[in-house]
């Protein structure tokens, strides 16, 4: 079985009076549903340490209906969760949040990241005499949280933090608390909002839209911001703080209608086509973006160039993502039926394709020599990001260098795979300025790991279970 | 419970010889998605008059996995099905194909449209003894054609056919044969393609496409293509043939990378936006369009006009359409989560927002006020159709005039529900140019409907089963 | 495919005012599930001409729990059916009641029997242009039934019964009434009960038992019992009835508590034990029986030989019948699940064992062998019934000759397969005595067949669907 | 939500070398099926530290087909579990085996009983920072030996078992060892078995049979005994041993073909109708025993006294136990549907009828009422065990004295309640007698605990979770 990745969405409410909570994380992960396709889960705390929940494989809606989600009690804090892994762990006992009673009763947890020392944290615990009954991070950040409580909810946190090495936003709810954690480099995002006198915490601002909340602020790397049973706000950080928030949030991951760390993810990639255009100058007769993510970029080419914004291929709205599809074979068939092409728009031109990245390559090829087929005299390929060069080990997942097209070859190596006329992509130093230049984590493409993933074996231990 | 309305999505295959042809319909299915998410279907003829089938409520991913499409048997003909209706029939005895054992053994029929004499032809064939075990037209059409094939399928299918009134798009597979029929008015629309020597038919081209099949021609109103157990391919038409092609399929039902007629979707709907730019002339910042099906009109409104294009509004890519869910009180809650708002690009802009038409406007309403909420200017609505003003009878699921935002208004009544800053329509002779001057049926607009629906009690009389 | 063969339980109830009928049927089902377990069903008519049904596989406690009981509306006409049958036709499209829109508005039929002509009759109405979904006689029945009926429901159902060769007692709900058909041999059993002012139909007795319902009296061979709207019950006989009951009802099918055409089926077992005994005085320890249905022959012979009764074999009663389980592979376990020897009573014993029956002879082997193998000194095997030596066409599952071990031995042949100390048969003589001395249906012991069967190639063709 | 009560059975096995262990298990949980009905489970260790299991609610043929059994890899140790429990916990998440992760790799545990200080040793470990996801007393066993075990398996097994108590047989499967543990009072059977190299344990014997095991002995009160992965069997011993067997297991929850402790259930139960038939002269024209419990002591007492033996109940096989149904209200329809009279053998006679014993006496009212509706003249009624007076807290579902008939009343007040011309009940020296003199505990009797609940807080304290 292969080590557990991991792109997640969590949600957490807390109000002061009891209400259908579950409707409202419904509503949160169903904003946060591209995060994770392939399990859902609601806990809803009703009363002193009593937790309601329900989890199981599935999109957000396939999970939850009316009958479901009616059968959840009435509470004061309620935390969600959307999950995203590869194959190996498509099992129900691996779905969040995870729930358990400990010493403040029922406590819930819900996580969004990968700890990269999870086994060796895992191991001591179980020398102690602990025992796990899945084989997801989560319950062991669950478990060395309840482990490390015995002074209190927050002492524990805090404690715990210390140890775990990665990335990881949390939403927990114990002890008639939420609390909200981000690890000390904000690898993963994670907001505040408020509505009316409640606070919510998401993985994304989407999420506060969709609920109709005003965003308040992004949880600091390091931060641990706890909502007391009276509604009191504090806020603690943990030592060592160093921002390195994940750069391919920006690229890929989130949804362009967010913000993240105050940058809105639209614009962004908007500047990323500009600058495109202002790098590559192409003669072509039209300029198309990979849909959905690319599209924005395309746009900003086009309007900086003056060359035609077209669309070139229409996308099946039912399918998810390619990247976010569990098997290979699955992967490959996938293309055919998630992309066609506007045959009129495309016929005889001279093309600029953008996309947002290009993981793999496999959907790459599959586009370009469907435009040709489709009659389209030349493709250029532009990549609104650096070449992905190196694994992640923090929740996204591209596992191995060998897996990745660019892991050992340059734009031009890749090119012979993928069969453009040309290519190129974007420089690193362009993605940062477009990102708003804070410290970010852009390992995938540079190498450097805020963490010493040597240390911890990341990409080469595996825990066997 | 209600008359049941049907909006659909067919596909058939034939091959000289036997193979996993459930796989190859599925992918059809796949790409036919939009046209009905609420069951799915596969026939597969394995053996002289013998046919597996398989049909459930769901979306055809959730309906067919591998395991299931494994059971199915390698066959040389196949037909598939997926359905949308109003909430009263969502029950898996409605679901298509209609399988069953009759003159020819078993026989298979897949239907999109509606008949709207119906519950006569019923009545009569129940006065002589016949049976019906579903409230579905299908079931009709296909107790029809068997009933009067005493003298051969094809016979008795022309027999039906001149019997039926309304729109019907079916593929028959029977006595080894798979027939295409289209209604005499060609009311919707069914394709004919090629993939090396098998022979397919599709509600759209997009499925031709998935499939990597060629692309041969529209099966015309009133035809009847067989494809016999020898690959021969022979045709016969009805009498009377009239073109009323429904031109709604053209403003939202197909998918912009169809052909329909011969005329591009996508063309049609970048010409719907430049005569919008040609008739009103809006003093604006930034034009938008709704996703996905009026982004094309919007782009083709920008560039004619020469006011920038923004993104204003972001779809949440795992809701299906507003237009095609069951229950009003879903349908309201729909709208909160399946758009949001890109702020940074409607703050403080007079915005042109176009849309491909409004129906009961109730999804028109909340946008405008969440654009507005979001800190746009003024927001000017054009809408890329004239006013629907009539209910349809031929398988569209508005279904009285009262439900209708225009159904008794004019644009500007319309605008004081609404609450836009100006609201105008396309007028019917521009749509009609759009569409590249066919014979349609826009009854919806106009009210000019094919056929003497007085006669047939259309809205009036509903057969209580 | 296999020929269907089915032995099924029925029930139907009409009251004079709605009320919630299914739960009544439920436990009515309950009752007779021994006589199927396959599928379960019950449609409830609860308006005029409209009826609510719900059907599945599956044992009576596992299609309906009360959220299932609590869909049906209240009504005050209903009925239930049962179902088992062999592997092929192990689908829910076969399972009962045939529930359809005929010229009754909706139409219910539940059938327990088999009609040998079944094939023909659907042949000429394929070819009159009929279609059926299903390949149980039930369709045809009912179809039959429909269509004859353009001069009122009784008159077609008289005219149907004509044709119908074979065993069939029907409950059929229509055109507001409830109807109950006994064949003109009453080969199947069928009673009729009343309750305050309902009338109550079942296959046996014992459902009326549990309905708290008493026995007013048989449905007569031949008969066809009306009750309509407004209660009147009326009577109408079919032409040429012959009585032939089957008796094998007596000697395995029933339930021991029920009495079947005036005659307790248990005082008939215990007669049965008793002739058993004044037959074949053995020099024995012991007496016992095989669990459940052969027990009372064993006491009979106890209690009239002196011999004392003991218990040597332990059924676990989460089983069922293995002569009505569906694969030879399940058969050939189940005997090792479902018995286990009671060691004390039988260690250096000499037994005589009685059985009710032997079809095919696997299970008395197995049994002989664990009594042995636990420490009998001797078996002796005896049958309260005379050797199986023929099929029976009529719904009972022994299907050809040579797949019954007495198809073509005599007892000593038998008993050479089985591996008894001896064997002897009850001759059909004292059989037919202890049932009271009626005209039965003995033809899987005797040959004698009430119809045709030559004639209606029962055993040779078999349609294939 | 009430404490949780268990009534279990549990099977272990252990092979030299692998094959399909599944299916074994299967067939010994199918004899155990009468020891628990709601929830089944089998966990085979395939491979090293590896474990793969299966649990479900529902009967043991609905948990596990063919295709879930083919799932499981094949191993060379394997256990199972059935079980029974009260409404309030009816979950998955509460089923057996329970399996984890903990220091030998995957351990998994299954267990018969109820530990009567489970709350204090669950509160003292959460303070030790320990959670817990489920509600069930095998999860805190479970985690308990793990946490013990920092010297080894067997180690903490015996660290363990000095801290629980209550009543635990246990089948743990860890460290490629099998471990089977019965508590220091032997309250809940277990056996051991052998087949060829395969040794076998499980709750009862009759379980051994139905895998065509012999014999081997009893595992011993306070004995534990392991098999290790060379098939070498050791025996250890907890200190502090007291043999107090539950008598009830011979009374009614053990199969009548088992042996326990040496004793046959059989003869055990034949040995009470004796006694009773010494001690209660009655002028009775016949007798009968409530099935099936009570057959045996109604022959007893038959034979004893020449009263002759009837059939007054038949019993439908398709019921599980009234005192084993979870919910009161499905427990008054239960006797409707379960039992039904033979009327001729009732019929102005006077009845004795024997039944095993009385715990809520609503089944034995229903049953005098039935009998004499049905024409009995008197109805003496004899019970082959003592009045119920007090609470089991060892895993039997008699929660509390004001729920038992006899909590408070003596035979005369019990009788007016139920409704009998006479009833008495077998003395307890008698009972114990019959089981065979061994040390027993009869606490449901006497009310002589073997431990001391006070201290435990049993039937007081509920920890509410």
């Amino acid at each position: 079985m292969s080590e557990i990745k991991e792109e997640c969405g969590i949600v957490g409410i807390k109000c002061p009076q009891k209400k259908s909570l579950a409707y409202d994380v419904y509503f949160g992960l169903f904003a946060l549903q591209h995060r994770g396709q392939e399990s859902a889960g609601i806990a809803v705390s009703y009363d002193k340490r009593k937790i309601y929940y329900y989890k199981k494989m599935g999109l957000v809606n396939d999970v939850f209906d009316e009958d479901v989600l009616n059968d959840f009690p009435v509470g004061d804090c309620a935390i969600g969760h959307v999950r995203y892994s590869t194959t190996g762990s498509s099992n129900v006992v691996n779905a969040q949040p995870v729930v358990f009673y400990g010493r403040f009763g029922r406590m819930a947890v819900a996580h969004n990241g990968n700890i990269i020392n999870c086994d060796s944290i895992k191991s001591e615990m179980m020398k102690q005499g602990h025992s796990f009954l899945s084989s997801v991070d989560s319950e062991v950040i669950a478990s060395l949280i309840n482990l490390n409580s015995e002074e209190g909810l927050l002492s524990g946190i805090l404690k715990s933090c210390t140890k775990l090495q990665g990335a990881y936003s949390l939403v927990i709810m114990a002890d008639d608390k939420l609390v909200a954690v981000r690890d000390r480099h904000g690898l993963k995002p994670l907001v505040m909002g408020k509505r009316g006198d409640e606070i919510i915490f998401a993985s994304e601002t989407c999420a506060l839209d969709s609920l109709n909340a005003d965003f308040v602020r992004d949880v600091q790397p390091g931060e641990i911001v706890t909502v007391d049973e009276n509604m009191n706000i504090s806020s603690t950080f943990m030592p060592d703080i160093e921002r390195h928030s994940c750069i391919f949030e920006y690229v890929y991951l989130a949804r362009s209608d967010s913000y993240i760390d105050g940058r809105s993810v639209y614009d962004m990639r908007y500047e990323c086509g500009k600058y495109l255009a202002e790098l590559y100058k192409i003669d072509a007769d039209a300029v198309a973006g990979v849909p959905d993510s690319a599209i924005v970029a395309a746009r900003a080419y086009s309007e900086t160039t003056g060359i035609p914004l077209v669309d070139a291929l229409s996308k099946n709205r039912y399918v998810g993502r390619t990247f976010i599809q569990p098997s290979q074979s699955l992967r490959e068939n996938g293309v055919r039926v998630k992309l066609n092409a506007i045959k009129n728009n495309i016929k005889g031109k001279r093309l600029v394709l953008i996309d947002d990245s290009i993981v793999r390559g496999t959907t790459s090829k599959k586009i370009i020599k469907l435009l040709r087929d489709c009659g389209a005299k030349e493709v250029h390929m532009l990549i609104a990001s650096p070449i992905v060069k190196f694994p992640c080990f923090f929740g996204v997942d591209m596992d191995s260098k060998d897996k990745l097209i660019g892991g050992y070859r340059n734009e031009e190596q890749i090119n012979e795979i993928i069969g453009a006329d040309s290519l190129h992509y974007l420089p690193i130093e362009y993605l940062i300025k477009a990102c708003g230049g804070n410290e970010y984590c852009a390992a995938c493409f540079d190498g450097k790991y805020p963490v010493d993933v040597e240390k911890y074996n990341c990409g080469k231990f595996v825990l066997e279970i």
